[in-house]
């Protein structure tokens, strides 16, 4: 703890976390906010007693403060965030930011900027929410070699996935409904499309797998092509859809990280997680396997992974010592696999005509591109006298898959592929 | 970490986790086992190269040792550990133990001692083995008020109980097979009779809820009265049975401690742990409700927690900082609710005479002592022309439940009470 005095904040953004954070921090005597950050100074706030001198619409004057301490930035989005945090650094401060897109494209400019000035960026709630993550890794799990995360980070998306296999309706139909709840955003790309789960992903596997991973490297698919009748398939085979970000340290020391749905086995723990509940499963050794689970979002949740970072910082401040948990070094720049050459399970949903021998030509094409089917399932006969047809593969390479799936697109017989989704 | 030279460790205890710490500190050349405490120096030990000149089996010469940075304790039970480690701080050596019942017993003791000398005493793996729970308490979820813990903490009963519920088998018969593959030990006591658990909740909760929890005053009831109609009769009605170490803040500030078996309702996530996992499940403000799920025991889970204190030890070693969470302090003493006055739902199965209107009797009396019933199962008749009838309550204090079984006891119809079991 800081020798003397209180430990001083400057607060950048006063939206839904920044509200939490000052919220909190009402009950810590020895943290004062010195200066608050925002767009719009005569915005009503829900904040009893806020004290507007605090407020500013000049960032700078946070970041250039003498007396501040800790910057926590909360404002998200790459500019100006980048800019103010970068001055923040360089001028002895340390960092505390909730900016997953920030520290997934600029991160190893940051943390080595913080190296050479000898400050820390913590941001335990820039990934999962409420729950701590960030720092069990660098300290409880510190001395593991982790080469597994499965992880449901986007908080979004497991509430549009839970409420189309609860509740059997579209994709759509669930998303118009969240966006009217407030629940998804009115553009909700970042959320459905992957873009928040791959951000979050790479900064957990750097962290994790002690390796630089690439966001521009992250294979990136989202949920909106999953269907009620993907759903309803998947239930019947034993499986829950879920969008799930994934990193793997391969056996020639490579990192697999990817973000896309998948199907996953039940009796996983992963399929247990429901709405907009985050989980995080770590796999090393020696701790084998450790799951995580909780509010991924919200104004308190965020707010406690804020708190806690800030008091790690403060009660570090004043001491000639960087602890591990503060230092932010990945010189390893990961050799990240192309989805392409990984090998998974495979869900395939076509329609198919109706003739005899159908299963068997899907069975013969698979065959003929190395191929094993561990199921198949086959759906009632429609007017048009066609049937759905759903397979689960065994392990089989992403390449291979493609071709079959080439020459199911050139089958007469198979009338259209609906749906491909890989297997946990 | 320490200006110069390695960090010196000496180790106590050359079991299972002991084992798995030397085994794990092989990849670490800043970490260095000065010496290690074993009974016997013979056995034979299943580790490579296992330098024997380092053994010895007077552990005074560990504590005592100029030259040992941190003591790493590993025998378990009271004598000698505790005077040991007392020695051991008193010569300012840190110290990472494992044992459970020491912290429960002697906590305190040890703690004050350590604050006195300016050493730091980490622990977490006595607590849910290799699951980050005690670090992530005190440092990321820091700035939380939490105010309740549930949790499974022993993984023997957790095995047992899952058997039990999967296969359909008595307590005994689990039991025995359990022995016999080692998961149980010859003498089941400590784990079936719930004190493994009491010991880990008494210290959980102390961190957890920041009150020094009485190990004497925690409710304890095991596992071996649940019986193979329990466990079926639970499923019918939508729940499992799970042995629940509870913490809970009252509204008065009184700490409600206790383990005992639970009817855990088939959707809240502790239901779906199975086998020798172990998990915690906290609630707080701000962070609302984290779950941690992860391996409770064995040689390289619990070395992964022993790892994580000594690496953070040897990272603070040499600063001037005693950083927040290597301090141990709970000066305030918990003031603890007796569960005669708490306030639960319970499941409540009894042997009937199969007389019309005995159900009736049950809600009558139930009615008089202010109890409601959530649900009444009635199982066939047997051949003593007797029927088992189950009900659930509505929540109910201690008290009224113990004076309505009193009056089962006496009421002719009512043959036996079968089990009384408390629901979450």
């Amino acid at each position: 703890m800081k020798k003397s005095g209180k430990v001083k904040l400057g607060l950048i953004g006063l939206g839904t976390v920044g509200t939490g954070v000052v919220k909190v921090l009402k009950d810590f005597d020895n943290i004062e906010i010195v200066k608050i950050a925002v767009k719009n100074i005569n915005k009503k706030r829900d904040i009893e007693n806020l004290d507007t001198s605090l407020l500013t619409t000049d960032p700078f004057e946070i970041v250039n403060n003498p007396d501040v301490d800790i910057v926590v930035e909360v404002i998200g989005g790459i500019e100006p965030a980048f800019d103010l945090l970068k001055t923040a650094v360089q001028n002895k401060k340390h960092i505390v930011t909730a900016n997953k897109e920030l520290l997934a494209k600029k991160g190893q400019e940051l943390f080595e900027l913080a190296n050479k000035n000898n400050v820390t960026i913590l941001y335990e709630a820039a990934i999962a929410g409420g729950i701590p993550i960030i720092m069990p890794i660098k300290t409880t799990l510190a001395g593991n070699k982790i080469n597994k995360i499965e992880a449901i980070l986007n908080g979004t998306t497991n509430y549009i996935l839970t409420k189309m296999e609860k509740e059997g309706v579209s994709y759509e139909e669930v998303l118009a409904e969240a966006q009217k709840l407030g629940y998804a955003e009115t553009d909700p790309t970042g959320d459905v499309e992957g873009y928040d789960s791959a951000y979050k992903i790479a900064t957990l596997a750097t962290i994790a797998l002690n390796q630089r991973v690439d966001i521009n490297k992250i294979y990136r698919e989202g949920i909106t092509k999953i269907s009620a009748k993907d759903m309803q398939f998947a239930k019947e085979l034993g499986y829950k859809i879920k969008l799930i970000a994934l990193a793997r340290l391969t056996e020639d020391n490579k990192v697999d990280v990817r973000v896309h749905p998948m199907l996953v086995p039940i009796k996983d723990c992963l399929a247990s997680i429901s709405g907009v509940t985050n989980s995080v499963v770590l796999e090393g050794f020696p701790v084998g396997r450790v799951m995580f689970a909780g509010p991924g979002a919200g104004e308190f949740p965020t707010a406690s992974s804020v708190l806690g970072d800030i008091l790690a910082i403060a009660g570090s401040l004043g001491s000639d010592n960087m602890l591990p948990f503060m230092r932010c070094n990945h010189e390893i720049n990961a050799l990240q696999v192309d989805i392409k050459d990984t090998v998974n399970k495979y869900y395939i949903s076509v329609t198919a005509a109706n003739t005899p021998g159908v299963i068997g030509t899907i069975g013969e094409i698979c065959g003929r591109h190395n191929i094993s089917l561990a199921s198949v399932l086959q759906k009632g006969i429609d007017r048009e006298n066609t049937a759905e047809i759903v397979v689960i593969t065994e392990e089989s390479k992403e390449n291979d898959i493609n071709a079959a799936i080439a020459e199911f697109n050139d089958n007469k017989n198979i009338i259209k592929i609906n749906s491909l989704i890989r297997v946990m």
